[in-house]
């Protein structure tokens, strides 16, 4: 496997709405990420307009955070309208780790309506697929081992496989598996873990290509766009202020050229059985 | 008619409270620009207080974006108090032409409660007014040629006088009629259709200068202000974070000078059988 | 009593969860103020799950601002869980002057659950204690003399002394006492007004410092934080939309130094009758 990015123009040549219920913390942030990346955000989230709205939507992107009921209801009607429509989606299982609320609806919809992509961090997953947590708020860091990544990609690899999704990890190196294959993106910065949001944005970045590649595509895609920006932006910020600025800006002028190089994408080994360059990987 | 501005001074004198009801996306830059403009902003929307918060308020501003029940409610408190009060206000009717629950929420608070001013872009406006919408997200370009805004002007000029109220189409140009008299706001750059939220702010802008003008003027002043600050920042922008950051700035900053030399206001014809002007505007 | 500030060290050595059941206006902002001081905000209001977030909390910060039944829910469940479990919070009481629904809440939720830190600006506090509130809106002004702070020191030492709590009072200048010391931080500039959420980010900025300090300390500690990241930010901003982001990144980069050299702090008199040190604060 040679991970191929796509180029911007994947995503012209017509309108692409991207319909977004997510938490009112980076509402604005992902509706002007989604804008920046040259697509359309919609962000409504009544449940009474929320299937119509999936309904004209190239993707959908559902987030877990700051939940209420009204989304609660909402997210599961687009949901359900995605998957009976092949509208492809993504979920954000933000905050499984600390509420069981969110847990328990995070995996009823996985199971009810089959996500294209499913998104969380290490600790996030862990919850997720039932692993003990380690330390609270433990993301795939940069002193992981190899090894380590190749432990975690055969549960990861197994749920995906499973739920014939994508597993999104996000963490300073984000993973993406569909149990078959699996890459590493080793971009972004430290500043970014001083920003809010910046994973809701990763979600709805996601669901912005997945209006025009294959999910497993669609999601290292979007972690390369975001890693690769959030690299260019924090080299001249001063500080998460200046950061969520340039991040937008960079978005918006991001080059395939520059993305091309900036970009650190590994295939790895150990996602599943069929995984066929494991050599080739290491 | 010689369409004519107002001084910021215009606001001055007295404190401005400006009651908004809008959605999460872009409170926080609607809250910012009612401040950086002059005037006080507050964004209650609990039905059990929000009669007496318009009641205290020098104009009301209400939008429809990311529409919740709770949002339904109070706004039809708030507008009844306003309409019942002589407490002007400004409904934006943003995602009339996606959803069948706005648009028919937006028909009967205009028929009840009659906002001086209602905005909208040209796609929503065509739905609001039962017209067919063609293109879905079509707005005014500067492609369209006199000839169609003069056709838009007979339908827009008639819902006007209806209602009376004051119509204001976004887009690339701004239009503004009463019915009987028409102004087109040529100022406003490309970018700022990757910002989201711009449309918003025109809303509550408009509210800021209802507190001090009559519908007509408030409508194409706020909207030049817009504009016009707007160029400005887009002047200076690299991308849509910085102008973001920049409109709020422009918009503290702005002098009546500069909002003189820079904006582009047309009287246009076809407003309505009593629209006295004609040749000049030509 | 010489108010002694504390080093940014004092948040490192744990991770520090800091619950917010904030405003939607200004809760990006405040999660990115935790973020930058560096803490990790939580800003979870379902009332399914604040409960158990709370509990894994070092502090809880309560906002009243653009209140919801939702968060009226969930800031009382929250709240009686800190008091019972002695975790340290803050309730801001942002509107109670024009909202008889705020002030009933505010006043019942302080009788059941003692938060360490009360906030609000003058007219909230004159409100919250029954006091006629002059001039709406008004604020402690840099015009007011030290007679009348020590007039209102009076009430407001009584009221902190009642419920053994802190009294943040913010404006151009904040006054901070418990009924037996009190402190006036002189820091800020008048830009900060035309900047919505302010007085949020004073108020989670206070919950950071509650999970390392005594709540007299944590309050003069944030506004003394807030005021000179505000004075540094307003010296290289043009306007309301640089301030905020130039604010974060003087969170972000303040060192214990700055803090020192740009600090003004005052010990004040006439806040209770053991206060000690009135002659020196004179």
């Amino acid at each position: 496997m040679k991970p191929n990015l796509l180029p911007r123009a994947a995503l012209t040549g017509r309108s692409r709405l991207i319909h977004c219920i997510t938490n009112p913390i980076s509402i604005n942030d992902c509706a002007n990420l989604v804008l920046a990346m040259g697509a359309q955000p919609i962000m409504a989230e009544h449940p009474g307009e929320v299937e119509a709205i999936t309904a004209r939507a190239s993707a959908l992107a559902v987030n877990l955070g700051n939940i209420t009921d009204a989304r609660l209801t909402s997210i599961r009607l687009s949901a359900r309208y995605a998957h009976a429509h092949q509208i492809p989606w993504v979920l954000d299982c933000v905050g499984v780790g600390c509420s069981p609320l969110r847990l328990d609806y995070a995996r009823s919809l996985i199971q009810e309506c089959r996500p294209q992509v499913v998104k969380g961090n290490l600790s996030e997953w862990k919850t997720l697929c039932g692993r003990e947590a380690g330390v609270s708020g433990v993301d795939l860091s940069e002193a992981d081992s190899r090894e380590q990544v190749a432990h975690q990609l055969s549960w990861l690899g197994e749920f995906a496989r499973r739920y014939d999704t994508v597993a999104l990890v996000s963490g300073p190196e984000d993973l993406v598996t569909d149990g078959r294959q699996a890459v590493l993106v080793s971009n972004g910065h430290p500043m970014m873990a001083r920003l809010t949001g910046t994973g809701c944005m990763l979600n709805v970045l996601t669901a912005v290509w997945l209006s025009a590649a294959p999910p497993l595509t669609a999601a290292f895609q979007a972690a390369a766009v975001l890693g690769v920006c959030g690299e260019q932006a924090a080299g001249i910020s001063p500080g998460p202020g200046s950061l969520r600025t340039h991040l937008l800006d960079a978005v918006y002028n991001l080059t395939d050229a520059d993305l091309a190089a900036q970009v650190r994408l590994t295939p790895c080994p150990g996602a599943g059985d069929t995984f066929t360059e494991q050599e080739a990987a290491l």
